[in-house]
């Protein structure tokens, strides 16, 4: 079966009644969106501040490959398995983006008999909120030319406008464009793109902001662009930010959903890991530690990226104390990493697979070593997994002083993930790690990059073109302070993606610096980055359907 | 008070009870939004088919001036009324566009104490409709850029592309651009331009479609552009239509929500009355009919456009049958159009207002004449309207043979349009119309149009470049059958908007002839048609505001 079979035959109880039973949540707590998915109210929220926190665990995983690994299956399915156990659990998971489900990449959420349902919902438009931040960036767009078209009282240089478009949609085309043609009547012409929403700031700030107050106070910090004299333009000084919070007083609500066993699941906020922090919105993480005993979330891409902006950026600045990591990795992908071809991934190949774990071993002692914490490797089992490789692979890991647990919640459900939950558990309870940062808040912003970079992704030394250091010491002087987040391509630890494994002692260029004010990082552009993917010559989109009692056809 | 805070001291009811309550429908048969927000389930309403229809109401207008005139501020005030007074009535409205509530024109759910409610939501991102018909617009415009990149099978002249992208916004920089540029990864350049997403076919579409199957066959229907033979080139054939269905599968059940005096209203879909045919959802109208014993539903702009369209679009398509007529008109815009500059309005002037009187008249004669319909004068009451004038304008349409009412909604609500509701439903109980078409199915198009311009525009004649006049000619052989839409200013009779009054003996000139065959319509252009707003120099975004708790200031 398909994973939107699966999905579509899932027994969903209505998530008021769940929510009631698991957490005592009354039903005027939840705003329903349809009768499986709901907001919480911020009053709500507010009204378990002075609730102890559970404990938290963070799931990641080795470097992306096209094999899969498998993080949001994980992290259903461990979650799962938890309460199987009688552990209160509450997952946490970003939202998918609508572009890609159409693309190559398809949805995500979750997979197998590890999802979270509707499945076609939250694949598709779910409770709006990309669409709000989609449109509350676009207004701020408007509002930029619109100000330059009556008089540009501000003096904003058209050549210097950092603020692009967005639109929740692979559309090469509008990656590069000139606006504003067609005469006077249309305003300035210029060159200007558009990212794929979940590149915008607004993004960004969304899943780090822990009030409506806050998240208005960050909006209005978001830098626009500079005038001639290369002074920051805010969205302040637009008067933009109050209704671009007003776009997003429900989304900021964070999302309830179920999984397939009818065990609740937030689901909110879903930024890039490269030129953004990957991880859920910390409103979501915070009252899931309020109201369960372990709260289990995941970050972007692989450990190098997701896991590391998730205790730089996201616990840094929400005070969030992670227990332990799950890393997960298949045998497939660590083949890959170990040079087999992708068509070739299904035939057992022990010497392509130890050579391949030396990217989970990196993750692994940057996790332990560098973050500070425990870690429990998921081998996240697949059909063509032979036992002599899951024997090599767990044989490998427990050599490196790591415990290695073979799952089958794609196969099983929580079911398939009850060693990896005993496993999990057993680390959380009796030996929970205090995690450390890679860089502190008063090290020079160049020294915070070559921190991740030396230590994280094993190179050698950081670069940077004289524009750029001169940038970086200028940013020193106001934004200093802040964390940095490092976009570089989540395929390799180094900067070129086609250098698999473990590469080190390579270089990494910084090629460009940027500020988000609002979100609160300074982002370091290490290689190309894209923030507007394309469809591929057949995309999925052409395989989606809807029958004509509305169910869903082709999503997967 | 201001429209925003009558509306957020409404005492709103749950929708779900109030369904229950009012028409008994049960709760399974809907989907929540929140508290006060619905969607109908298309089972349920697939299982009222069988259910006598109730009768049908249209509102419509005077040409608009920037006075205001109050079209759906005297749909909910009427609805109220007659509820009031013991018959079962539901009312139907457009969705409000959310680019228009940062730029001048503001907010669309009524006005004073005659709105519709959460008033906040319904203006700003409702049920997420509109978010995705723009979705479901822009996949369509990626796939044709998308498939042009990947060899361009189809042929697709990328000179001839009449598909463009949408957006939600005022946002006149994006009226004309350059896409793909930046060399060869990003496809191949070419001019584009951005309408606001109301202005969409896909908007249309959505409106007329009778169920998903005709949706998805509609969609698929959409001419992209033309091939370098100037073949039409159809979203089918790029296989766009299916996912483009996917993503409208909840957009298109209609939403419920309350008015200030708890009676329940249909508020679906909002095309443009220009461009489009102005009306909200056939599926909505047609469930209100099946609920209720009285419907009333409004149409876009003024009789010429909206009540035009309704009769020789939505009525024709969707076999509706209008009782009678409201058209509504203020005393200060009737002085408007008898040439009043806009800051005198509030002065009274016999003169002018006996001047404005002929646009009025031009409307009122032709629901009577050329619509077949009965029509009931609604004078929508100001503060400053003083005793002469409500006077003179009641004996002067008691004169032309019409029923003419003075009515206080905006201060008093439903008692305010006692007198109003009780007039219409004694010309709809007693002496209902039976509409007739301006046109006939089997005239050829360009007799189509010169019969709306000289009927009921007033011209003496319709003109066309020869180029155009060929396009017709050639339309005629396939699509010969389909009404026409005729996209013109809103602000006159005439083609040009600054003549007022009842202009006549004016020559129509068709600029553009274009084909929705989608949504079932050929639409001819006539003088400049604005698809993408601005914004004023100072927008009412800068006004718009959230507090720490949720609650929107500055939304009017």
């Amino acid at each position: 079966m398909s994973d939107i079979e699966i999905a579509q035959k899932a027994k969903k109880k209505p998530i008021i009644e769940l929510a009631k039973d698991h957490y005592g949540i009354a039903a005027e707590h939840l705003e329903p969106y349809g009768h499986y998915k709901a907001k919480m109210s911020l009053d709500y929220i507010d009204s378990l501040s002075k609730q102890k926190d559970g404990k938290l665990i963070l799931v990641t995983a080795i470097s992306p490959t096209p094999a899969g690994e498998g993080k949001t299956t994980t992290t259903v399915g461990l979650g799962d398995a938890m309460n199987r156990l009688g552990k209160k659990t509450l997952i946490c998971l970003r939202e998918p983006s609508l572009g890609p489900c159409f693309g190559v990449k398809g949805g995500a959420a979750g997979g197998g008999h590890a999802q979270v349902v509707p499945m076609e919902d939250i694949n598709l438009h779910f409770t709006g909120d990309f669409h709000a931040i989609g449109a509350a960036h676009n207004l701020l767009s408007a509002m930029v030319d619109n100000h330059i078209n009556h008089g540009n009282s501000l003096g904003i240089d058209i050549r210097r406008i950092t603020w692009k478009r967005v639109v929740d949609m692979n559309d090469r085309a509008l990656r590069d464009i000139v606006i504003a043609m067609g005469g006077t009547a249309n305003g300035y012409p210029r060159q200007d793109g558009y990212d794929i929403t979940v590149a915008s700031e607004v993004m960004a700030i969304f899943c780090l902001a822990t009030s409506l107050k806050d998240l208005k106070e960050r909006l209005g910090s978001i830098v626009i662009g500079y005038t001639g004299e290369q002074k920051p333009v805010l969205a302040r000084q637009l008067n933009a930010h109050g209704a671009m919070a007003a776009l997003l007083k429900d989304a900021i609500k964070p999302n309830l959903v179920q999984t397939l066993e009818n065990n609740l699941a937030f689901v909110h906020g879903g930024p890039f890991a490269n030129i953004a922090h990957g991880c859920n919105s910390v409103s979501a993480t915070q009252t899931a530690l309020k109201l369960a005993d372990y709260t289990i979330t995941e970050a972007g891409f692989g450990a190098d990226l997701g896991a590391e902006k998730f205790i730089d950026i996201k616990c840094r600045k929400a005070g969030l104390n992670p227990s332990a990591v799950v890393l997960v990795a298949t045998i497939r992908a660590l083949k890959f990493h170990g040079g087999v071809a992708k068509e070739d991934l299904n035939n057992e190949n022990l010497e392509a697979l130890e050579k391949g774990m030396v990217n989970l071993e990196r993750h692994l002692n940057n996790i332990t070593k560098h973050y500070g914490l425990p870690c429990v490797v998921c081998v996240n089992h697949f059909t063509h997994d032979t036992e002599a490789e899951v024997k090599l692979l767990s044989e490998k890991v427990e050599a490196l002083g790591g415990k290695c647990v073979v799952s089958k919640h794609w196969a099983d459900g929580g079911k398939g993930a009850e060693d990896l939950a005993k496993a999990v558990v057993d680390v959380v309870d009796n030996k929970p790690g205090k995690h450390t940062y890679v860089y502190e808040d008063d090290q020079p912003l160049f020294d915070k990059i070559e921190a991740v970079a030396t230590k994280i992704y094993g190179a050698s030394e950081v670069t940077a073109p004289p524009k750029v250091m001169a940038q970086l010491k200028e940013l020193d002087k106001d934004y200093g302070k802040l964390p940095v987040c490092i976009a570089k391509t989540q395929m390799s630890f180094s900067t070129d993606p086609t250098l698999r494994g473990a590469p080190s002692g390579h270089t990494v260029e910084i090629s460009e610096v940027r500020l988000s004010a609002g979100a609160g990082f300074i982002v370091a552009i290490c290689g190309n980055m894209m923030t507007m993917p394309g469809l591929p010559k057949v995309p999925s989109a052409e395989k989606i359907d809807v029958d004509d009692k509305g169910n869903i056809e082709g999503l997967f």
